[in-house]
Formats: C-alpha cells, sequence, structure tokens
C-alpha cells in the first residue's frame, strides 16, 4: 500500500503508547503483557489501514491481535482507526524493517495473518514475497508448533506462486478457496479494505490456509 | 463423459487388437512390448474421445502413451480418432473398472495426465474422484521415483480438492496455473476435447504439475 506521507498520522503515535509498540524488540517474549487477557496471539503481517485487524478484534475476543506495519504514515493512520474503539486485546506494531524474530521469541504467536501482501510480479523480486521460503522460515520460528498461516490476495501470480512456495517448504494445507466471495465460508470471513473495493468488482479473492508441521 | 451407447463403437474394439488392449492384466510389466520402442510411458487416466492423448503421441514421439478408459463406448469412440493417424508410441486401454496395480507393474510408468476428470461434488462421493488418497496411493505404486501427475480441470470444486488432497499425500508442487490458456505456458499446452469447448467460452481452466518424494 503506497500513501501520501501524512504528519498527523506520524505525529498521533507517540501520542498512544498504550495501542501502539514503536520498539518491538523490548517486548520480545513478553507481549501478553501488553494486554488485558493471556489468550492466544494472532499477527498481522502487513494491517494496512488496519481494517481486518481491528474487525478482527472486535470479532474474537479470545484471541489477541497484533497488526504489523512497516510504513509509519500507515500505522498512524491505522492507529487513528483503532482509537475509535477500546479494544483490550489489539496491539499495533510499527516494524521499522527488522526480522520478525527480533519482536517475537520462538512459539510467542499462534497464527499468521497474511492479506493482500505486495505481489512483487518480478522474478528478481520473489525474495521479497512475504510467502518466500525466508518469510516461511521466520514464520515457523515465531509460531507454536502446528502454527497456523491464513494467506489472502486478489492476485492470481502471487496466488499460484504461494500455494507452491508453502507446498515445497512442507506446510500441510487445510483448505484452498478460489473464490472466496461465492463460498459458504465467506460468512465467516473478514474483509480488508483492498478486499472490499476489490471483491465488489466481482474480481476472486483466493485464500490458502495451511499449518507447519 | 456420458455418451449415448453406440454399438459401432463396441464393435470396433476387437478389430484392432494391435491397438487397443482389452485385457491389460495380461501386460502388467511387459507394456514396452507393445511400442516400437522402449522409452518411457505416459498414461492419460479418462481419456474420453482421446484428443488429448492421440495429439501428445503425436506431439512427443519420444515418449509412449497409453489412454486409459472405463466407458465401452468412448473407447470405442477414442479408437476410430487414434486409427486415423500411425502413432508407434500411442495405445489405448479399456479399463474395466480394475485398480491400475492390476494393469501396471511398480515404477512401470512415468507420468500420470488426469484431464478435466468427474468433479463428483458431492462430499459422500470424495472417494470417487481421481484425486482422492486412495487413487494418489495406486498411481505412486505404479509411477516410478519422483513420478509426475499432471492435474487439469476446470472445475474450481476439484481443483480446491485436489490441491488440498495431492498436498496432503506429500506430493511436492511443481507449478499451480489459474488460468492456463492466459499464461504462458499454454503454448506448449495440449487440449482435451472438452477443455477446447470450454475455455473457448473465456473460463478459467485450472492445472496442477506435482511430484512424489
Amino acid at each position: 500500500m503506497r500513501v501520501r506521507n501524512k504528519p498527523w498520522a506520524i505525529e498521533l503515535i507517540p501520542e498512544h503508547p498504550e495501542l501502539i509498540v514503536e520498539h518491538g524488540q523490548d517486548l520480545k517474549g513478553k507481549w501478553q503483557t501488553r494486554f488485558a487477557r493471556k489468550q492466544p496471539i494472532f499477527i498481522e503481517v502487513g494491517m494496512g489501514k488496519g481494517q481486518f485487524v481491528i474487525n478482527m478484534a472486535k470479532k474474537y475476543p479470545d484471541y489477541n491481535f497484533i497488526g504489523i506495519e512497516i510504513q509509519k504514515t500507515v500505522v498512524g493512520i491505522a492507529l487513528k482507526n483503532a482509537l475509535e474503539f477500546t479494544l483490550p486485546n489489539l496491539q499495533l506494531l510499527y516494524a521499522d524493517g527488522a526480522d520478525l524474530t527480533d519482536y517475537f521469541d520462538d512459539g510467542e504467536i499462534s497464527k499468521v495473518f497474511l492479506n493482500f501482501s505486495d505481489p512483487w510480479p518480478k522474478t528478481r523480486h520473489e525474495k521479497r514475497r512475504l510467502t518466500f521460503k525466508s518469510f516461511l522460515k521466520v514464520y515457523k520460528q515465531i509460531l507454536i508448533d502446528n502454527g497456523i498461516i491464513e494467506f489472502k490476495t486478489d492476485n492470481q501470480g502471487l496466488f499460484e506462486y504461494s500455494l507452491v512456495s508453502l507446498n515445497n517448504y512442507g506446510m500441510e494445507f487445510d483448505n484452498v478457496w478460489l473464490d472466496l466471495h461465492k463460498s459458504d465460508e465467506n460468512v465467516e470471513n473478514v474483509e480488508t479494505e483492498y478486499e472490499h473495493r476489490f471483491s465488489v468488482k466481482g474480481q476472486p479473492i483466493y485464500k490458502l490456509k495451511a499449518h507447519f508441521i
């Protein structure tokens, strides 16, 4: 997601240390202290403006959620959106490009959500795709045993690539949806901003749910 | 594929023992004797009227092909179509419902093609789908080590199911196509009758290439 620089968004961040973490390294292994209750932690890598992770936190109070974003202006916008609610099971993390293993201890996370991440269609950019094997290795490390990845995209090429990449990494597929919004599963689906705009045009949303073994 | 009974098709079969095999059990482990040259054998399970396997045999003379079909009238039609050419690397097999391990020895086959097989959409019919685990076990047994399956379908539900089934069986994916006819790979694609009719309507053709490990 590309957005224009918005000073107000960046300035909002230091005003809300109760909701947004700027130095995640300090919380490695201690994330449960940031929540009202100790319960499984789900993270969204690349939360954008936060619609998905905020609505998940509202819908599933028995899980703790961390929305992660690398673009500072975008994090600020997500923060503004999150401030509209009181969600003791939600935290936001401004991740400034460090490896997720710098922020999370082994097994600290129960599920990783990847939603509409950048497809990086050129072959020479394969290593930047969030389903490239080096990222899978990181997710596996911070996840519990049999930890789950839920991956959604509208990008056909990225989905084809990711099916092969997760399979080749040895992950076990739980379910595949090639047109999520026309399936029964959609009853439970929580949309991202991007997903909503895209799906109303009638184009298919792909989803893969898989776990490490 | 459902077709009306055609007596001429069934009557054609015993007239061409050089091209069509009615008692495949007798050839188990000896299929190379049916071809002009000893070279890797590829089979198509459910060849229908034979367009795919016939065109593959024409296009790839360095491989031997066996088209297999369980419906007798359909086999007869495929036979009529195959008789239009002289293909020393093609054989047809009327498989009357027996297990493929009754026809082929362990490791006798190098690749299995599954094209537009019956989706059997009802959950209670899962065991009949040609990508159900019991079929995968049979393919693995008759295939060489690292033997390949190439699977094409226009059926979204069957493709979703098959991605999960092959993955869960431990197969390694080589490539996934979610719209084969719009991809570069299509240059090499050999169509089935059904595929051609379907794709001209602009609907996506799905393909998975995977191997056993």
